[in-house]
């Protein structure tokens, strides 16, 4: 097991338990990379949940929990602040209080309102339930658009020059928003429509923290029509 | 105006938006008494949204707002992590990160689990619809009961010896929970079933910052009765 290096924090032993095609995992994996981390990561079978996890998680049964030195960290926005407060190195929230809330706002509209919208999407299997999610969807792209004028300010990322929390969020859905945009046979991010976001996406996709620990667009892919599948077949 | 005193924020002005019987604007009501901090209270009126209130929280349209020297906080949570962080005093969260992230992770329980399995409840209009709600958030009641025990460790509340985030979140709801609970005819909070809980509420309800600001049950019961004869109305 690797202990946990770099940062701030102490050398007590580092895990996290995962799926690997989970963006909310994908999100505690890009903090712990931006800290320069290292960590034990364990995989986890959610079709047939393991004792370490439901012992982890007793109360959401869900990943990623992040385990420090025995004592474990759920809930992704959670894990993200703890990583922020528990090692030094980049900060993932900025310093200034209301910078700090506008960063806290901003994921949290991630988790809420975006992700439950664009899941209608995801989850969509007609050409009508489709066109009726993506336009429902689009209203919400567009407060992000906004989102992300006011708090970059002209610079790269949400959290300015380097990649923070509100970065973070939205970013690790990136590798799922392009493989259901394929399916759906349009573009979220739409390049004219959105060019803040859309600039801003190959940005974050480009940044080694975050090319390292993304899932492969097309093992992704052959997941998601599996679960379609099932989805379908269940359903009908 | 009343500017903002006390503390160790600045000086500006210091304005909430909320309406007088929403237990989200109580949390900040609280918040704001813990530090001794006073502010302007502003009523909204939600069947007819102010411009004040669409401009102040233009995502959510949505109380409570706190306005600091002109800026603009949203989110009951993100408000009061917000005034922990901007002003001194009576801290709500604790320093250590561990326990800042368990804090956290209790606050989010309570909205996002707790509290919309409750809602269940309040807006069963049948008895059986009323056993049914009411049986499906007892499991949750006991969660919160051993996170109770978990996190006050034999003190008064979930926060130690002073009320904290996680005595807020759910705290503020217990006058709409005592008035659900009569209506229904029964009790969420039971002695005998939850004794660390039921206790934990009356300790709450008797600190002077939530005394000063928690709704009068006799007036909340009187909106839940003409909510609740419109939502018959309507789906009738």
């Amino acid at each position: 097991m690797a202990a946990a290096g770099g940062g701030g924090g102490e050398g007590a032993e580092l895990r996290l338990l995962g799926a690997w095609s989970s963006p909310w995992v994908t999100r505690v994996q890009v903090a712990l990379g931006l800290k320069g981390l290292s960590y034990e990561y364990v995989e986890q079978d959610l079709t047939s949940k393991s004792d370490l996890l439901l012992k982890s998680n007793p109360v959401h049964k869900k990943v990623p929990v992040l385990i420090h030195g025995g004592r474990e960290v759920c809930e992704s926005l959670v894990i993200l602040q703890y990583v922020d407060e528990a090692w030094a190195g980049t900060p993932l929230l900025p310093s200034d209080p209301y910078d700090r809330a506008t960063a806290r706002f901003w994921a949290a509209y991630v988790n809420d309102t975006f992700v439950p919208s664009w899941r209608a999407l995801i989850w969509s299997t007609t050409d009508e339930q489709r066109a009726e999610a993506f336009k429902n969807a689009v209203p919400l792209v567009e407060t992000l658009e906004r989102a992300f004028r006011e708090c970059s300010k002209g610079k790269a990322f949400f959290g300015g020059d380097d990649v923070g929390l509100v970065d973070v969020a939205p970013g690790s859905h990136l590798v799922w928003i392009g493989v259901v945009d394929e399916v759906v046979g349009a573009r979220l991010l739409d390049k004219a429509r959105f060019p803040g976001l859309a600039a801003w996406a190959e940005r974050f996709l480009a940044v080694d923290a975050v090319k390292e620990v993304m899932p492969d667009a097309g093992k992704v892919m052959e997941q998601y029509k599996g679960f379609m599948a099932k989805w379908i077949a269940s359903a009908s």
